[in-house]
């Protein structure tokens, strides 16, 4: 029996990747796929993998796609069709890479149906956390992370008791402005920022990884995740990309979980967990690496990393205001309308604008996400 | 109810950090020592540690010591006493820090006991590797490694599938004699190799790890603890001695373990194991670390590791050839009656001169222990 593989967000860079992971494996099969409107991508997908349902979610995109198909997939659209593609009957887990809060309410239905969950969107755990692992444990189903670093750690956490971590050692590349001044950054453009040295990526997590929100919103995934609170999640500079994370135990002893800079890794990892497939990902020769380093994060020239932290300890719908916030500012840095430090300049202003309050409901996330929007767009 | 252990060897370097670490925790108890012969640390260790049995190798130091001793603990003698004291029936696990092939009979009877084995002595393994762990199979004990490559292996593969590994890879310092070239080691001395960058170790293994015989005879350790042929164990030389060692996955995903190098971190895990508890050695600090190098080990300036590999393609007794071999050449290049390179030319000569075969019991692995140390007696 394959394992079919449901992917929310198939046309963006983790899901299609995840479909070379799936191509390139004997046990695995698509039953369903979702996108936001990119159907040409789409079609081909189809026509490669043959789904049984495809979700797509602007509804005009997806009147004009049943127009053109001729295959016997289902197109389901719209926020609807995104939540009964994630929960399909034929699916044995649903792989979430859809970006940003709007991956909130999939996750969430497919937990509520027990569903297997392969975890990209970190925003889900980023603004309602403590919900969605509640909701795991209720529905007894196992939220499996895809970022390179929560799989490491979770990698490294194999066999081990969770109350024996000392500390999560998340590591960072530093992004595209390692070693830069605040002043040589003040004018840069997005484009710049999509140079990642190591890895390649989407857009948003590309501008994410050089101001360093991306690993701000790392460590509030961390939290929830593996239950470990947040004075105990420490961020580690590693230009080279090749330590991916670590686990500090109590009896000093440190596990890690090495590799090429691959997204191809981790997506497998989660898919075939608890299992290991052979990978097609570059073999990591360490005789040819010749060194690995480790610094600081210099949080003065990247201010959003303490934000992250600061929000977390703040807690509640605080770090749904800095994710919702850094939404609508990444999204602006790209079509040039702010300037790159006005993204922790208007976090800063929305966190010091909100009242943080402990949320009970997908609702009331979704409330302060949808405030935050509104009002930046009002400030800005 | 406290775990109560048996060191076999507590006046070796092992031994003592042992004993600091059972000291250390409220979790372990002593109820037994053995040593060679050092009956005045013995009767410190006795005297601190009030262990129920006692046994001394040397009968005439171990009839001393009962003349002296005015405590309960009974005085055992002989390689009788230390079999004896290896399955007393109070004891749940058996640290056997004894150096050299002569911890491969009491490693054994433990084992026939059912007794859990944390073992330092590696000898035991090169020597009588197949025996030893289908005799460990048959009793169904454990045996938990304490070298510190070996534990970092065996922290690895936690919660994995052997099957799944594709290859160990085991990291070496290199020695106190990394970077130097044959010519200038040909009139080394033995208390030049004793000085070790990193590890604080016993007079036997700092002259293996300034040949490298030490990561010859762990490949073969290796081989044996962890069920994995020879071309799947790799050595990396890491001068910094931060990572312990990796397991390479079929996956590619590397998961590696890190610590400071600090033999209490692999002796306190076996004794804890599958648990781990507060540590009392260094915490690594990454931020510290500036870097971490990986070199291939240079087998022209030091011979020995490839003779280990050879004796393992070979297989049967021929890996008992080069340790016996080995253990003799150490001891008279301590005492200066032979030079740094007369090591690897005696083994190589051992090796041509003995037809392996395949042993069938410890007797004939002993016979061969036997033969090689007595045949270099008459060479040299």
């Amino acid at each position: 029996m394959k394992k079919s593989i449901v992917i929310l967000g198939s046309t963006g860079s983790i899901g299609k990747q995840t479909l070379e992971v799936v191509a390139a494996s004997d046990s695995m099969e698509i039953v369903g796929l979702a996108v936001m409107g990119n159907i040409d991508e789409l079609e081909n997908q189809i026509q490669r993998f043959k789904p049984k349902y495809v979700a797509v979610f602007d509804e005009s995109k997806a009147k004009e796609l049943k127009d053109r198909l001729r295959s016997n997939t289902a197109v389901l659209s719209g926020m609807e069709g995104l939540l009964e593609l994630a929960v399909i009957e034929e699916s044995d887990i649903v792989l979430n890479s859809v970006v940003g809060s709007i991956g909130l309410l999939p996750t969430l239905t497919a937990i509520r149906n027990g569903k297997t969950i392969a975890l990209a969107n970190k925003e889900t755990l980023v603004v309602g956390g403590r919900l969605i692992m509640e909701e795991a444990k209720s529905h007894k189903v196992q939220i499996l992370p895809v970022d390179s670093e929560h799989s490491a750690i979770f990698q490294c956490l194999q066999g081990e008791d969770y109350n024996n971590i000392s500390k999560l050692i998340l590591t960072a590349s530093g992004g595209p402005f390692r070693g830069r001044t605040k002043e040589s950054l003040v004018d840069v453009k997005y484009y710049e920022a999509l140079k990642h040295p190591n890895w390649d990526m989407g857009k948003k997590i590309s501008i994410d990884s050089a101001t360093l929100m991306n690993k701000g919103l790392e460590v509030i995934e961390a939290k929830w995740l593996f239950e470990v609170e947040m004075d105990r999640i420490e961020v580690v500079v590693h230009p080279q990309s090749i330590i991916h994370s670590m686990v500090e135990f109590k009896d000093n002893s440190i596990i890690a979980q090495l590799g090429s800079p691959d997204m191809k890794l981790p997506i497998q990892y989660a898919l075939t967990y608890p299992n290991r497939e052979k990978g097609n990902t570059t073999k990591l020769n360490l005789r040819e690496l010749s060194r690995l380093d480790f610094f600081q994060p210099n949080t003065d020239t990247f201010p959003c990393l303490d934000l992250a932290y600061e929000a977390l300890r703040i807690g509640g719908t605080m770090p749904c205001v800095v994710n919702g916030a850094n939404e609508v500012l990444v999204e602006k840095y790209l079509h040039e309308e702010i300037k790159f430090y006005d993204i922790p300049k208007y976090i800063e202003k929305a966190m010091i604008k909100h009242k943080s309050f402990q949320y009970n409901s997908i609702e009331d996330v979704l409330e302060v996400d949808n405030w935050v929007r509104n009002w930046l767009k009002s400030e800005i």
